[in-house]
């Protein structure tokens, strides 16, 4: 059935329930809308949109980039890699046993179920919450969706089948839905003044994200349709550029990448279409010089020149028009995409991989602004940043854009989850003096917008590690791990890894593949290390760089063994002189993790406000290491020497004479742990950045 | 007449007219309004009340301390200091023959009069500025009030007897003045909502600011008399403590220092009683708690700890809360204002004297944050710091309160004006980059509470050169000058002081007294220098202590000469610790400027953004010193060593190793600037606070 054919089916269907209903019952126009819609929903199952078999659901990666033309490398599916014990393991069966489950529960304590429910007359509680805060619930079940790729939850999976149920119910028979712009606010719906601040692209966005991650688990394309709908018969036959529709502003890009993934599974060229459209922004709509600004969205992302406005919008965008790249090739997306991400890495981004400075506005700062105790550094933004150089990284095979990956993932999004996964970071900031009465982790939000985003993307890991492209096979993310999948041309290939990262730099792959076959492995060589050593089945390989992919072009046999071995000493690092905060200060790197002090730490009348790093060519680097089992979870401690200030920086004057004699320092020995892991004992100050002591 | 009696008076007439009005006039009840409203100002000036003549009205200096049993310190008249050919004359001309006479034609271009005339049917543009714009006339009021207590200025007066016949014309007749809350806006009139955000206190304290200034000039009290209707006849009948009255919340502290000024005319304790009832705030008005930070206002004055939420309503809370304490002597206000005052000079305060370092809220930001580029350290917020202190001075006598009066006007409030004085700053920031877009100086500002604050700081100044006390005479300001006065038992006193301050340290005080007398004669040592001689007629005093007042008590019988010498070497500041923006970074201070760079000033090539001061032990302090007459009005430059990066930062990453070998450097000369002078040429880099160059 072509699309002409289900519309007029549609108001035909709508038409005879209403002669009939309208007379029978009380409050009829509602029951109509509500019957009419039950009846749609219906007969989109019974008539789906067609869906892509290239590769098969269950086959699909994060992204389904098997027939996009720009995309160099290709997705692995989240089922076809089991991480296993290790650093991460520990991460997800936190993330898939307490994170999942109580923020599952949190949503339905804070009212965002009773949200649909609430139309259907089966909850009689107000609407609660902002106006996205579908997006909460859809995002969760994105988490949800991820979490079943990797294996069985009947438990999850009962609780997340009824919310489906119960929000697709919600959906209006025009194909709209929202709980937020109906009844009282229903006059409010798709305004442009709406469409602003209303979130409601954003909210089937997330929907979208949500159905495709629930479809790729379970083969269940329920919430999926609905979705479809909205686009297909809601935004398609009503918005968009041409003169007998109604303009589009995204408000909070997330439309455009969704809309690119259905585009993905659907073939429809409308969905890619109406995603350029969203990118390029329509005249016809009118805000504030600084609304374009802020929105991110609403001019040509082309005339883009740098990162601006809220960090997780324009994080999005970047992540929106990377996909509209990888499907169409445009070129001068492709000119944009390399200037703004030139502005993130060397002007926007906090050594923890953490975006967005400012508090105010959730944004980018001025170039260089980085504060490290004002630091905003939202999880979502952090996790908006990993999203869109996975994308860059599609695109290109060029390890830069793993590198940042892997600095967002290990810090500035790590950092946002609590050890025990009941506690989430909104802000991540690179310094905290909890004496301003700030708590930091929290159980919830009523913007709960970062806690279901930690948890679709520690949940959707395992589809980071590796990708495949017509040469083979790129190894991205190392940890005990097993990949049970195939090259391009179809040979079974598994890759067992083995390895203490990221306690430790050495990690041993061992290669089988299904029958001897000739291909490159792609094995990243992290852009941090200064020296990596890589030996095939015990025969040292030459020419690996830090920062690229080290290309094994060999025919495998079998039980090959891949060594790698990459130096994880600590690093002292500095940050360009423009970062003023920093002048003076460094901060402290192990592999990828970036290293902070909490004050809890150090010794006794030890205040961080008055230590310095000894950091002289003498002593620069003479890190002591220990690994504390009992330490958080398990983690590696570093300890350096430094001083500490007789006198309190607390007890000297604000301003005074530069050839005053220096404050009197005493030797101390300065304990560091990882950023990741800050704020999960005791209210304590932190800092990542510490003043090197005076030579 | 007492006030019984003109309530009652009041209600006669005006029932009176209305019987007659009513039918025969369209648009009658505002006719009513308006008419009564000039029976009453009528009514007002046939029973004015009364007012002090201790002393004389010609004869209060700014604030009229005479009475104030708790003040120590007393003003000395505006017109008793003649500033003459030197530093300060230029600005003062400037302010008189350009400023004033410019702003004054904006105010009119912009509708801020005609905002008045709407309500007589004199004009029929619509209301124009924020709601709190009838501030900006009368603080320009206040501005012309301050510069004819120096002198004749005939056009000026005629334009602002207009000013003030249409301002009081557009009285209520129930004493309310305001040229928002009425007509379409009348029913938000005085609302606790409205009382947040509104401004209608704020307004009115300016307008008696503005009338007790222009009555000291002229003896006219035709503004000054609306004010205090509006404050005996509409806000103490009808608001206040009772349970009979409505609450109060002062939402912009102003009125609380305005109603103190007046009680000081007007001796009505009533109005000293609204102060203290604004500053210890009222429960029965709720707000947010972060609304409490934001206002600095509506809790009790005495419980603040610390500084914080928007800097002028914080200054200015401070100011009200300083003239409560001068009048009634209550120690909680002395303790909280103590409290304050540290937290001030300790943490919060920028080397220039600007306060309130974040844009978001216009705020103080938590201790020690104290970014530059992003400084906001409004004009205004500068200017409530200095009367603030002036405020704390006259409670003690003490020289530290000078010393921030002398920093924050020598730097952060005359930065606020161009040379030309045609153009105003209402940021102050410490480092500044064009490239962003930013034009710091401007004509006009929507919000100009800027211009006109700075315009009466400048013309009230010689009211803040001396004051007296029963000892004797304090000397706070140097500058070319003479003091026409006497002390305080009536003997006659001229001080005739010779200087090239603030370019050279030597400062020449001639005193003469009208017969010979014993007093002491209190001249400030300023806290910056490290040394200074003092020798009264040839002969040496020991004991001057930088920071204190050196009284010098004797019999002074004819012309006797001070000679008083400063070191006026110039000095290379450093910040605390805890200021994360200035870690490893100097300033320049000679005397009491600040000095800055600009990028025109240095070499062709050489980036700010590249430099550091060469400020080792053995350059440091090298400076050279050459005053340039044709440089910016006439200023001391300053040059000393320095380097430059040859390859610039901006071409270094975000992050790298600190074992990597230092960037290359080569020697250049830095050349600097004053600060208050940065701006006034091209727009062209500028930054206070440089790296310092390792060694």
């Amino acid at each position: 059935m072509n699309l002409k054919q289900k519309v007029s089916r549609r108001k035909f269907v709508s038409s005879a329930v209403s002669a009939s209903a309208i007379s029978v019952l009380p409050g009829s126009q509602q029951f109509l809308r509500e019957f009419s819609g039950a009846i749609r929903t219906r007969a989109l199952e019974q008539n789906p949109v067609p869906l892509t078999t290239t590769p098969a659901w269950r086959d699909q990666g994060i992204l389904n980039l098997a027939k996009s033309p720009y995309a160099k490398l290709h997705s692995v599916p989240v089922h076809a890699v089991t991480i296993e014990a290790g650093f991460w393991s520990l991460r997800r069966e936190t993330n898939v046993n307490a994170s999942i489950p109580s923020m599952g529960k949190l949503l339905e304590v804070n009212g965002r179920m009773d949200n649909f429910r609430r139309l259907k007359g089966k909850s009689s509680a107000a609407q609660r919450g902002p106006v996205y805060s579908d997006s909460d619930i859809y995002k969760w079940i994105e988490a949800a969706g991820f979490a079943l790729q990797s294996g069985e939850l009947p438990e999850l999976r009962t609780t997340v089948d009824k919310d489906i149920h119960e929000i697709v119910a919600a959906q209006q028979a025009d194909g709209y839905l929202n709980t937020y712009y109906v009844q009282e606010h229903a006059a409010q719906r798709m305004e442009p003044k709406t469409q602003q601040h209303g979130h409601e692209l954003y909210c089937i966005g997330h929907l979208l994200q949500g159905g495709i991650a629930y479809y790729r688990a379970t083969g269940d394309r329920t919430l999926l349709d609905a979705g479809t709908r909205f686009v297909n018969e809601f935004l398609v036959p009503n918005f968009g550029p041409g003169s007998d529709k109604k303009p589009l502003f995204s408000g909070h890009p997330e439309m455009e990448l969704a809309l690119i993934e259905l585009y993905r599974l659907t073939g429809d060229k409308r969905q890619l279409e109406l995603s350029g459209y969203l990118l390029a922004g329509d005249s016809r709509i009118h805000f504030k010089p600084e609304d374009y600004v802020y929105h991110f969205c609403g001019v040509p992302f082309t005339s883009r020149t740098h990162l601006e406005g809220h960090a997780v919008r324009a994080m999005y965008a970047c992540c929106g028009a990377t996909d509209y790249y990888l499907e169409t090739g445009d070129q001068t997306y492709w000119k944009t995409l390399n200037v703004l991400w030139k502005d993130l890495v060397s002007a926007q981004m906090y050594v923890t991989g953490g975006v967005g400075s400012r508090s105010d506005g959730e944004a980018f700062g001025d170039p260089y602004e980085l504060p490290n105790a004002r630091a905003y550094g939202e999880s979502c933004a952090a996790i908006g940043n990993m999203m869109w150089n996975w994308r860059m990284l599609a695109a290109t095979g060029e390890a830069k854009y793993a590198d940042v990956i892997e600095r967002a993932l290990y810090n500035g999004i790590n950092s946002g989850m609590s050890l025990n996964g009941a506690l989430y970071c909104y802000r991540n900031p690179l310094a905290f003096d909890p004496s301003r009465g700030d708590k930091i982790r929290n159980e919830w939000y009523d913007t709960t917008c970062c806690p279901p985003n930690l948890e679709r993307t520690l949940a959707s890991l395992p589809g980071y590690f590796y990708s495949t492209s017509d040469e083979g096979v790129y190894v991205h993310l190392y940890d005990n791990s097993q990949l049970n999948w195939h090259l391009e041309n179809g040979t079974g290939l598994t890759i067992q890894q083995k390895t203490n990262y990221p306690w430790e730099g050495s990690v041993e792959l061992t290669v089988a593949t299904a029958e001897p076959v000739e291909f490159t492995l792609f094995v990243r060589i992290p852009g941090w290390t200064d020296t990596a050593r890589v030996a095939v089945n015990g025969k040292a390989i030459s020419d690996a760089i830090a920062g690229q992919y080290l290309p094994i072009r060999r025919r495998w046999s079998g039980d090959d063994t891949v060594r790698l071995q990459f130096n994880m000493a600590p690093q002292i690092l500095e940050a360009n002189a423009q970062v003023t905060e920093n002048n003076g200060r460094a901060a402290v790197q192990r592999g990828p993790l970036v290293y902070c002090m909490e004050q809890i730490d150090q010794g006794e009348g030890v205040a961080l406000k008055d230590v310095a790093l000894s950091a002289d060519k003498a002593s620069s680097g003479r890190f002591e290491e220990k690994f504390d089992n009992d330490l958080l979870g398990g983690v590696l401690v570093l300890r350096h020497a430094g001083t500490v200030h007789e006198e309190s920086a607390d007890r000297s004057g604000l301003y005074f004479s530069h050839d005053a004699a220096p404050p009197k320092s005493r030797p101390v020995q300065l304990t560091f742990i990882p950023y990741y892991a800050w704020a999960n004992r005791v209210q304590t100050p932190m800092q990542v950045w510490t003043p090197v002591a005076r030579a």
